[in-house]
């Protein structure tokens, strides 16, 4: 099903009736009714995208998507483009900061060259499936051609079905690419039409002159290739890139295939949007972490009607985000997997009333 | 050291060498500066409380102390007090909330009845330190003794005393006692001189007229106790509660030992601030986990200068947030230990300046 266009088609509303057993299962396990708050609707939701009353989310995928960026030359990140393959390097070590957070909640980490501008085909532990050797730069043309774009959605949702045959109940996104929130903010202002200061940043850390030249040269972009805001594969080929790309492309395919998908931070959020503008019925399918120090996440959040789960001020990507929020999830399906009911533990489940007589 | 006033006396500040070096660490790690976020500040904090630059979070504990109120005669709880011995006997099964994120996150649940109202002495697996069987009624006189809240106060530091010998590097607060919002109220209403409307919420959840029924019968507890406010003690022994006591006594001891405290919700909270009182230097030992809907808990994060981890919307006691924000501090601690550096990964950290040249 692979096909980027058989794969949204594939996309279905969520699942009512197992939605409604897991509501019903919660009201009976013993605490008090809604006392668990956000891990009891968390619950709910992974019932609907499984079609599972009592979902286990044991067998869970980060997915780091690696591309470079031709609009590194304008300087609008804090850190040189050789960061990428050397940050590549690093999670195959074991090293960074995914590694970490993905050891710590029993996640695969799989980290896949979808355009890293490095020749990376002889290094082991790598997913090779390099589209093309990063963008070229959007403040002079398109950052990459439609065909491109696609093939990049398509080595997502490749990825969600090869790691479906590993064995997988959820999964989450992260990605390396240095200068990919220049491009996750154009896409951004492109297909919201806010202005882009209203959702630009300073990404790893660039200063108040860097910020000032970000925006330009992202509102450059945007006026030399004039992205078909109503066609998201458009904007994506003329402002986006190809980790942004394929992590549109997990996001779908999770979709697609019942699996619910954690979205990290900004350049998440970027590739959430393109997914929800490409098919709206995604955005059920797509769990929140937290909200990034990034401007423009929050935009991201009320266009697809999510709320975060934590605000812990993190900006690194990577998936690392998503890997804590991963946990909590997996601890909510626990909750409706594993608590006893009022009936199994013996537990007076009724509500008293106070008394009618006033306080003597 | 079990005894009271020892204990508060063994509390020393934060150890700042520890929490340079660890400050100066999270610079080395491959990830642009700060860009963890909270994760960071919390791992100089576990450096800062151990005394160790590289403190490791593996051996967790949940504290669950349960105790009975006398003043639910008064019809302020929505469930009967009965389920607290039942829900007791829920935790030795393993079938409640806190034991299902216990196991999701490798700690130790240890349960002990401070002053649960049945006799529960042949019950295994509970540890037995039953001071009183409940305490009184407080709308009617003092809810305990002094020598009683004191004696409540050393089991939770002789809980800590024990864990230590069984091995601990954390430790979270939980609780059960069905009414023990309305003395929580109470203790912050006292503290804090806020009016008991302020700080009093609906606790398991509670109907309008009843909620204001529980604000009437605080308010009556405080005017006829007329607890000392400059007293934290009298005023647990008039207004409090055992298993609140003993939760102040985990923190306390917690604090002498360097051991980082993890503070659940609203009855954890008002066991936090009783402590502070006690000695002010508590708070550094005390991290935050999530915020409860109870109203009265932001005033505690604010009176203790902390702020939430996270707000899930919960309010279930027994330590099911703080069991969350373990694992969320257990991840702060691998970064710092398990991440590579800029240096070991061979990643270049150096910032780059933007060009100076304006844009073409």
């Amino acid at each position: 099903m692979s096909n980027l266009f058989l794969t949204i088609a594939a996309i279905h509303p969520l699942n009512v009736a197992a939605m409604s057993a897991a509501e019903e299962r919660q009201g009976m396990l013993t605490k008090p009714p809604k006392a668990l708050g956000r891990l009891e609707t968390l619950s709910i939701r992974l019932a609907g995208i499984t079609g599972n009353a009592f979902p286990s989310m044991q067998r869970k995928v980060i997915t780091v998507m690696a591309g470079d960026h031709g609009v590194v030359v304008e300087g609008v990140s804090a850190f040189p483009a050789e960061v990428t393959p050397q940050m590549v390097l690093n999670f195959i070590a074991g090293g960074a900061a995914i590694n970490v957070l993905g050891r710590h909640v029993g996640a695969r980490v799989i980290v896949t060259d979808v355009g890293v501008a490095s020749d990376l085909s002889r290094v082991e532990g790598v997913r090779h499936r390099n589209v093309r050797m990063g963008t070229a730069n959007m403040a002079q043309g398109p950052a990459m051609t439609r065909d491109e774009a696609i093939r990049a959605f398509e080595v997502g949702i490749e990825t969600v079905e090869e790691e479906i045959a590993n064995g997988l109940d959820i999964i989450a996104t992260g990605e390396m690419g240095i200068g990919n929130t220049t491009p996750s903010s154009a896409i951004i202002a492109a297909l919201t039409g806010l202005p882009v200061a209203e959702v630009t940043g300073r990404g790893t850390g660039i200063s108040d002159q860097a910020l000032l030249l970000k925006c330009l040269v992202i509102e450059k972009a945007l006026a030399l290739n004039k992205p078909d805001v109503s066609d998201p594969i458009d904007v994506m080929a003329k402002v986006g890139g190809l980790e942004i790309a394929a992590l549109a492309g997990v996001m779908l395919a999770a979709a697609a295939h019942r699996i619910p998908v954690v979205m990290d931070g900004f350049i998440s959020g970027a590739a959430a949007l393109t997914a929800a503008r490409l098919c709206p019925l995604v955005a059920e399918y797509i769990l929140p972490s937290h909200v990034s120090v990034e401007i423009g996440h929050k935009v991201v959040f009320e266009e697809l009607g999510l709320t975060p789960l934590f605000d812990l001020g993190m900006r690194l990507g990577e998936g690392t985000g998503a890997a804590l929020a991963m946990s909590i999830i997996d601890a909510s399906a626990k909750i409706l997997r594993e608590m006893a009911t009022f009936q199994s533990a013996g537990v007076s489940g009724e509500m008293v009333e106070p008394p009618s007589t006033p306080l003597s």
